[in-house]
């Protein structure tokens, strides 16, 4: 993976709403942990660029290009006619392949659910994303689905590495191969041939529809899970759901040669912008995923530890997490707790 | 609708696994509730017909030309090769456009949702099951996802007609509209245009990730759901799951002109197959579906009743719903109630 001598990293923001509470915040929160990493704050509001495509701006691209890792804080893709999503710009830019998302039970945060510990690992470039589509005759619509040997076996061999290297048991594969038997069906075929030089990692498939009612009903049986774009999006907004929502699960997006952003996927709560009142949560554990990317694995494990004793303790809690504290107040709290670690 | 005129009623099974008790459980009750409804068993098991393609049996296709309405039992598609699923089959060959699924939370049936009371409908002739695929150059696989304007009216339609007739408050439009922007876009444009005919129904559209998400957080926010067949294929499961499962979720596909098959959607179940354990709540409850369809409220409202009342009482039960009680007993119990009932 990528090595500690990474210190620049990016933080990825537009001009909107949250994004500059969650500047300010960050800033003191690298000061308070002494992570050893410095920020380079980018806006990646997309911009038209010479040729009349959008492209993110060339500040944040060189960025980029430079760290190779970024943080992301939550973006609106502003609504002039024929802006792209600023997150699939930033997937397509940097190629980010993987998007993973760990979601695992927060002790102190009720959900119906316990003891959920699983990870989504979605192939973020082609599938149902493709982007192309027709009007075959008036009234009829085809869009295309693009399943590639390629990336298949790309994101197959991601999700078998990142169960090896994560101390998981199982890769299950989720697909509809019974029904699109060729994209599906490759997908699938690319899983399983991977999955035999991984002996140590249990492997199974099951049925998009199948994994969504066992889901539901017994998360726990889940560990690592891989699949093509579409069903990613679905499923780990859906496994999201299960530990607490998007305000407490992290997020990154992997490309090659350590190449990574991580993000936050709620949205920006334009109703309560500037108001101090946002969960940094999300945020504060895809920067503790970024860490371990980065090997920086005991700087990651205290902020982790930190973040989870102060929802556990229940006494300095955001709005939306049960209590009454400000986003500051409640990020202090955990960069006290880290302090007192030293 | 159809009319209560309509006596005879197609049980479609195949030749396996937990059909034949099925029948025999169904004849006793049919006997027992009274109903005026008469079966005629017809094996659905898909034979070669003289041009080489699949198809039902012409005793099948011609008892459900007659009646017009089926009532399914589990079905397991043979491991031949080339063997079309039975359930598209059927779908396609009687143009069953609408998938109907009411998941509503059972009494005494405990999972981690109260309060559950939603239906899934599913457009089920196209979108992702057009089984159009090609190989465009070796290890580059697309398939087609095909929207029409005609099926998207058509299901749109249905939705709302269901909500108006079901004193339902409000249909949510399910969607990918922001990705797959032309045909996920028709099919919004579509219930959009619908919409305006029902003021009487609140209409909201939804991305489905965020359905997702919000359903396992909270289920109770939605009523009735419509959606692409894809999407409520994983949906419809999911639901089910919220509520129970399979086993107790029923099941139906409407057509045009009152023509309907009411199903149990569980598998066959070969490892209890003809031990006398399956659990008949699903199909019970699809029965219970039929008879609404024809008409017949008075027997539907007697039957439910008698399968709730003996669920929650927790003394006869199978034992996949926390019992030890046969299938037969536990039908007789139902059938005892519906009887004393008069
Ligand atoms: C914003 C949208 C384009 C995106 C997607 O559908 O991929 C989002 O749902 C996500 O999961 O990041
Ligand atoms: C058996 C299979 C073809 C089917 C589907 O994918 O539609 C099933 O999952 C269903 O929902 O009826």
């Amino acid at each position: 993976q990528a090595t500690s001598s990474v210190e620049i990293i990016m933080f990825l923001f537009n001009l909107q709403e949250l994004a500059g509470e969650m500047v300010l915040m960050f800033s003191l929160f690298s000061v308070s942990t002494k992570a050893p990493i410095q920020w380079e704050e980018r806006s990646v509001t997309a911009i038209k660029g010479p040729s009349g495509r959008w492209m993110i701006p060339p500040e944040a691209k060189e960025s980029m290009d430079k760290s190779k890792i970024g943080l992301k804080g939550p973006l609106k893709t502003p609504i002039a006619a024929g802006h792209p999503s600023m997150n699939l710009l930033l997937r397509k830019t940097f190629d980010l392949y993987a998007n993973v998302r760990p979601c695992a039970s927060i002790e102190g945060y009720k959900t119906p659910y316990d003891d959920v510990n699983l990870v989504t690992i979605r192939e973020n470039t082609e599938g149902e994303y493709s982007g192309i589509e027709h009007v075959i005759v008036n009234g009829v619509v085809q869009s295309i689905k693009l399943i590639t040997e390629k990336a298949s076996k790309r994101i197959a061999e991601y999700a078998f590495e990142y169960a090896r290297n994560n101390q998981r048991i199982s890769v299950t594969a989720v697909h509809k191969a019974n029904i699109m038997r060729m994209s599906d069906g490759l997908f699938l075929r690319k899983c399983r041939e991977v999955a035999e030089n991984y002996k140590d990692i249990k492997f199974t498939e099951m049925y998009l529809d199948t994994v969504c009612l066992n889901m539901v009903q017994d998360p726990t049986q889940f560990d690592v899970l891989v699949m093509p774009n579409l069903y990613g999006d679905i499923l780990s907004d859906l496994c999201a759901g299960l530990i607490g929502g998007l305000g407490v699960t992290p997020s990154g997006n992997i490309g090659a040669n350590g190449v990574a952003i991580f993000e936050s996927v709620h949205g920006t709560a334009p109703d309560i912008a500037g108001k101090d009142l946002a969960n940094p949560t999300a945020l504060l554990l895809s920067a503790v995923m970024m860490l371990r990317h980065m090997g920086l694995h005991g700087y990651a494990k205290k902020i982790e530890m930190a973040c989870f004793d102060t929802i556990r303790d229940k006494k300095v809690l955001t709005k939306d997490l049960g209590g009454n504290s400000k986003c500051s107040e409640f990020t202090n709290e955990i960069c006290r707790r880290v302090q007192d670690m030293d």
